[in-house]
């Protein structure tokens, strides 16, 4: 029989690649009607591949109409209705969606495409992980959340799967407030709206406060996917250099006037990518010179909770008197990235209008995970699992810190040491941007790393990538760091 | 000393408890600056607490600013910098938040502000409420969500509770595709993407086609909230007026030659608010006309599912061979609105551009939902919940019919009898709208209604509204269409 033929380079999963030759070879009746097919175990070792990668396309098959499968007996061909009609439902269509799309999508869409954090490295071994900023599911409290969810569809049933409030729960509103007050924020419940994840606060700000065509101030660099939030709205993008203390002041008093940028997007804490926190004194005059300027602060405290290391300067919106603070904040990056809840905090005449958008745009949060996410915070849960997440990911930052001093070639390269969060931003100064070699580089050493590129509206000027520890144990670190100082001083040394 | 006084009936933990008094206690200066705090032990043993409660208490005050805290010394009180000051935090800020709002979202600000589909109705006897489309939590089948969602977090754990892809579970989308099928639709699982909501599809799709200062073609009337987004979007809305099979052919063709549309936006089952469903033959001749003139025909499927009374022909997306059909569908209207999952089913290069939309405005719906959702679907449960769905509102909407047929005055209202669905639609024709004084009539029969200005984007020509019996049973539909008629007799009458 044909076999199909995986492509380990290429973007699409694996098993969508034996979902599409397999369907093309029965379209194209290269197999038959009612031919078997090898068991999904006998199919993954003639590809090389994992057995799950081919009952998951067996599975998908099936579901298409494309293999029929009986208890205790092979898995056959099946020409599915519409593939006897010959077009196999793949005509092309009339409308040209690439010219139909609006600037904004069109944009967004090449970034999508060209967005590709993690390369594929599906053959062993094993490459570490050093890129991905997701969390641990090792550390994930998922018993307690199990039993929060019970509750949830337990005792009020029927109102935790009935529509919610658009601004949100009121009560993990409630619990938000009184959170943010242990970060010295004085917020109220009807300052607070609920949003899905950090991403949508972010994209909410955006569509309330710019237009198209005005410019934006940020990090240079900064969170990689709010620059293609730029494209979809149409914005133009001023990154403020980042200097050892946080965006460079003079540098962004330039731009504002110069430029009037309709608002600036901030991270003072651990900022991604780079892990560098501002002094207390760098909010202070940065604060300032907004409240000055009467310019929006967007404060993005997506890691809030994750100072572990000694004291950290509170958040700049405890300094809000003046109202010009937008906070945003997230569950994902301290409980659980998959509950897809976040929240703005900002003045109520802000959040009001924020909460107009979030109405019409996706009417509300889902009302289940609210529900349960207040009841397993209000039990202490959540405090108690930041304390945990505070004491294993010290010992983390303070393995991978140790093991870059063994490893990394410290003539050739220099890194941010993070007060807490999850990662470690490093520069080769002077080296002119390879990413190509770099990335070739690191693949023969088994490691996976973000490449600077991801952070810059514009091109960095040297050679710089992220790394995120947040998927990764201790053992995992050092064996991680180890491979990527190999590659390091590999790169380094032929520069 | 005055002591904070402990409520352990209070849903507030009990060191939140103590932190807020003793800051009431500080601001208001009956505790002054450099006064001594007790020991945590000897306050622990004064309100009867744990120890490790106080000394969480006081962590959390000297974190606020309104604790000193010396090593080998007292805990003394601090006046912190901002309570001085007097004002509380309830300065107004120095942004205008309505000049610094985009045209958009000064729009849809003021249509949310307009937007109170419930009249408020707080004092008793109860009014029955004919207005909501909510699902009536009754019929939830919630046992079987709750197991579905237990076994999600028991077996996958931590894959629940990670990120989900941004165009949605590959299960799950498996299963729209499969179920598209049963309703005659050929759709793959790469042709689907998961939304939160329709309402999410809705504006994906505009992000995506279209751009400000275009025309987009809709029913007059339409779905409420889609004439806010209109707004967001900046868009021109051109009302495609109804008749008693789907909208004026016609009038669509020359708003077509006229306006140039960038989409035309239909509900061709259970219209709303109407509740028409059209026939075989308008679909046909619908579709040829968007397929002649290369507009995307984007139809919303809200309430696919929900065809109750005889036959009722395919979706248009079932003959969409040249795909040039958007097809948006929900679980909200049939099983759960908490949930928050809906869909998109187009062309591929479509989804992917939705897709890419999705993926940066808000990475993709919660895993811990579609897997649990998926499950709940796989068992059966979605089938069966379908099946009672019918069984159950095909009752309710005869014994609607009959009692609109009890208790209307014939003589003076027309209303339409739909295929399925939970809505009716009401004219009073020739009868110049009045909302004021119909909603002031029906108040006091305690009954309420949507009135039809909701669903224009322009103004209704005459007195109409929606009643929607998706909240209610049989005995409370006969209770509600008993006041409603002698509502309606009265404003008739009184004409």
């Amino acid at each position: 029989m044909v076999l199909p033929c995986v492509d380990r380079s290429s973007h699409e999963p694996i098993y969508m690649q034996i979902v599409r030759q397999l369907r093309r070879l029965i379209e194209d009746e290269t197999l038959s009607e009612g031919e078997p097919l090898p068991s999904s175990r006998g199919m993954a070792e003639r590809l090389g591949v994992n057995r799950s990668t081919v009952y998951r396309a067996y599975q998908e098959l099936w579901a298409l109409g494309y293999l029929e499968s009986r208890p205790g007996s092979y898995t056959t061909v099946r020409c599915p209705p519409s593939a006897g009609g010959g077009d196999g439902g793949r005509t092309a269509g009339v409308l040209e969606w690439d010219r139909m799309t609006s600037p904004g999508g069109r944009d967004i869409h090449r970034s999508y495409l060209a967005y590709t954090p993690e390369a594929p490295f599906d053959n062993p071994p094993e490459p570490v992980n050093l890129s991905q900023l997701d969390l641990d599911p090792r550390v994930f409290p998922v018993t307690e959340l199990r039993r929060a969810c019970d509750r949830a569809l337990g005792s009020t049933g029927g109102r935790a799967l009935q529509y919610a409030a658009a601004q949100g729960d009121p009560d993990l509103r409630s619990f938000i407030a009184e959170r943010a007050r242990t970060h010295g924020m004085e917020v109220r419940p009807e300052e607070v709206l609920i949003t899905n994840g950090s991403q949508q606060a972010i994209d909410l700000v955006l569509r309330v406060l710019t237009e198209a065509g005005q410019t934006v101030a940020l990090e240079a660099p900064t969170y990689a996917a709010v620059i293609p939030l730029m494209q979809l709205h149409q914005l133009r993008a001023a990154g403020v250099p980042m200097r050892r203390d946080g965006l460079d002041l003079d540098d962004l008093e330039r731009i504002i006037v110069e430029r009037s940028p309709a608002l600036l997007y901030t991270i003072p804490n651990f900022q991604n990518p780079t892990g560098i926190t501002t002094s207390q004194e760098h909010r202070e005059n940065l604060l300032t010179l907004c409240e000055r300027f009467r310019l929006p602060l967007v404060e993005d405290g997506f890691e809030e909770e994750m100072k572990y290391f000694g004291k950290v300067a509170q958040p700049i919106k405890a300094m809000d008197s003046d109202k010009v603070v937008v906070y945003l904040g997230t569950f994902s990056k301290v409980l659980f990235p998959g509950l897809r809840i976040g929240f703005v905090m900002a003045d109520a005449e802000c959040i009001e209008r924020l909460t107009a958008v979030k109405r019409f745009t996706d009417l509300s949060a889902s009302n289940l995970i609210q529900i349960a996410l207040n009841d397993f915070c209000r039990r202490g849960c959540y405090e108690r699992h930041i304390r945990r997440m505070h004491r294993v990911f010290r010992k983390r930052m303070l393995a991978a810190l140790a093991a870059a001093k063994e490893h990394f070639p410290t003539q050739h390269v220099s890194w941010t040491e993070p007060a807490g969060g999850y990662l470690i931003w490093v520069s080769v100064p002077g080296r002119k941007v390879d990413d190509a070699r770099f990335e070739e580089v690191c693949r023969r050493h088994r490691v996976v790393v973000s490449p600077g590129r991801y952070y810059y509206a514009e091109s960095p000027a040297e050679q710089q990538f992220r790394i995120s520890i947040s998927m990764l144990d201790e053992d995992e670190i050092r064996e991680g760091f180890a491979r990527l100082g190999a590659a390091l001083h590999e790169f380094c040394d032929a520069g």
